[in-house]
């Protein structure tokens, strides 16, 4: 049997939520590793909304633009099986921009930000999506941008979401008061058992009439992963000195016309900080956040809901179900079946 | 001849830009200082375009609200002509929430926020303009929210106005690149003698275009006086770790419908920060910042356009003036005429 490279790629530009017609499958050729390059095999690929973002060709991450039939833009963990590169080896576990395929040649550039894994301890599903630019995000983000001091009342939506589950978890360690905001019953009580104070339903309760009568005292920082509505009200609710972190408007994507944020000037009355998030600016901070995120793990403070999808060819489904909601926690495909 | 007290109260609610028969003029028979109040002289009457949302009683720089027939709030200085306050003494020079009329008898309260008037070197105009809670607004925005670097690019709205033209010349005492935008030929030059680099005159000129020809290297600071479309144009046009400090929006203030901002999640591509300023949080630096700017002002560093109307007959006058852009500057009425 050939060794067969399999691909997902741009089929169509999605068109409000992505659907199957808009992803194409492609085998080719395995490639082969030239001077100064590694082959790949993908071990596991995440999964994260900014992909949609990929196939429409808006810019989003950095990354370089895609025509209709280039490979989508994904990070993953992946095993060099080939290397003819002075800096890895055989066996070497990395993660970093593989895109949806299942082998990849790869000179090891700047722009592809791999990374060699390590605390081998836990398993690769921790490596691809908390180990990971989602875990780094979470942290940074919410330490950095958000500086959270203990007895702060802190509100994030999207909080049963990839990002949202983990900066719940690190506000409760941090000694904040923490208000989840979820879709539906279930996910809410998933949130409420990881240390969530209360939940807010946005799907089944009034989110402005919750927000009054759950933060009596305003709110020091709203974690926004939404944009839209919930940002705006959350806007007309901010204590004195509160810091809002954007740092996704999952909400915004699908849209036929863009939110109108009207209320922008309430941060003035505030003294707040709107904080616009790029993850790409922490990378330095890589190591000690997984390290922190880490033991945190291993001391049962930080509990990882990993939302795992088997097999490749489960790649579209992964990602049209995050436009849909129906993922808890952070999600990945596992993409080598064998291990 | 009986001492009256003449004031300025609300007449009605202004309905986009405010009208004379908004404004309804009485005299009151000269109030007497009670125990524990002081009877205050006022000698000039600062105009900013907050006072609008005062009359509307729209919840602004939490001052109390305003019904029909109530004095309209306003800051000034004063003279103390009586005192029965342990704390205060006859002749000496106050600035504080005065209101728009003659005389005032206070208790010096601390919503009042009444300061004592140092730098007897400069003149009263410029206690109430400059020196003032004006002066503290540029100062603490701009270096406390802004953090300006030498090279960095500054784009200031309003840039002809009372906070605006402040910033620009503080922008260049920090090693700036400064661009200011203003409306008219006018306007422009006289904030370009004062150090701008490069003006657009927002009525004239295709503001993204010049933007984008003025900010090669797009924007690291915009300070924001007008909001709307000229922050949604910087927005677009943010450097890496941008700041955007936002300390007034005219531009929202006399619109039917309010500006929904669409391209706030730009913040998150620029890894940018959106600052809501409140002066009040900066009371505690009001004494340093006034020692900075008299010396700027010695040193000649700082020019401050002080457009000053003579009587208090033209408070009216000052304040529509503000809103159909006429100022120059920081305004002020010269309420004491004889000295």
């Amino acid at each position: 049997m050939t060794l067969l490279n399999k691909q997902w790629c741009v089929g169509a530009r999605p068109e409000g939520k992505p659907k199957p017609s808009d992803f194409l499958y492609k085998e080719s050729p395995m490639p082969v590793a030239g001077e100064g390059e590694v082959l790949l095999e993908t071990l596991y690929l995440g999964i994260a909304p900014v992909m949609r973002m990929y196939m429409m060709n808006l810019p989003a991450g950095g990354e370089p633009p895609l025509d209709l039939g280039d490979v989508i833009h994904g990070r993953g963990v992946a095993r060099v099986m080939e290397s003819r590169h002075p800096d890895y080896s055989v066996g070497d576990i990395v993660q970093g921009q593989l895109g949806w395929q299942t082998h990849k040649v790869s000179k090891m550039t700047e722009r592809e930000r791999f990374l060699k894994v390590k605390h081998h301890e836990l398993s690769y599903a921790h490596s691809v999506r908390i180990l990971s630019m989602t875990g780094l995000t979470a942290y940074t983000s919410f330490f950095d941008q958000g500086s959270p001091r203990a007895g702060e009342t802190v509100v994030v939506s999207g909080a049963a979401g990839g990002v949202g589950h983990m900066v719940v978890q690190m506000a409760k360690i941090a000694g904040c008061h923490v208000i989840g905001i979820a879709g539906g019953a279930e996910k809410c009580a998933v949130v409420k058992r990881l240390g969530a104070d209360a939940m807010i339903d946005y799907k089944n309760d009034d989110v402005a009439a919750k927000i009054a009568e759950l933060c009596p005292d305003k709110i020091d920082i709203y974690y926004d992963n939404v944009g839209g509505e919930i940002l705006s009200t959350c806007l007309d609710n901010l204590a004195y000195n509160a810091r809002i972190v954007l740092c996704g408007s999952i909400s915004e994507y699908t849209r036929e016309e863009k939110f109108g944020l009207q209320n922008y000037a309430m941060l003035r009355r505030a003294n707040a900080t709107m904080h616009g998030y790029f993850v790409y600016n922490y990378l330095d901070q890589f190591d000690a956040c997984n390290a922190q995120l880490a033991e945190w793990i291993a001391t049962g403070q930080m509990k990882p809901l990993i939302d795992e999808l088997i097999g490749f060819d489960k790649m579209p489904e992964a990602l049209i179900g995050v436009y849909s909601g129906n993922n808890i926690g952070t999600r990945c495909v596992k993409v080598k079946l064998d291990e």
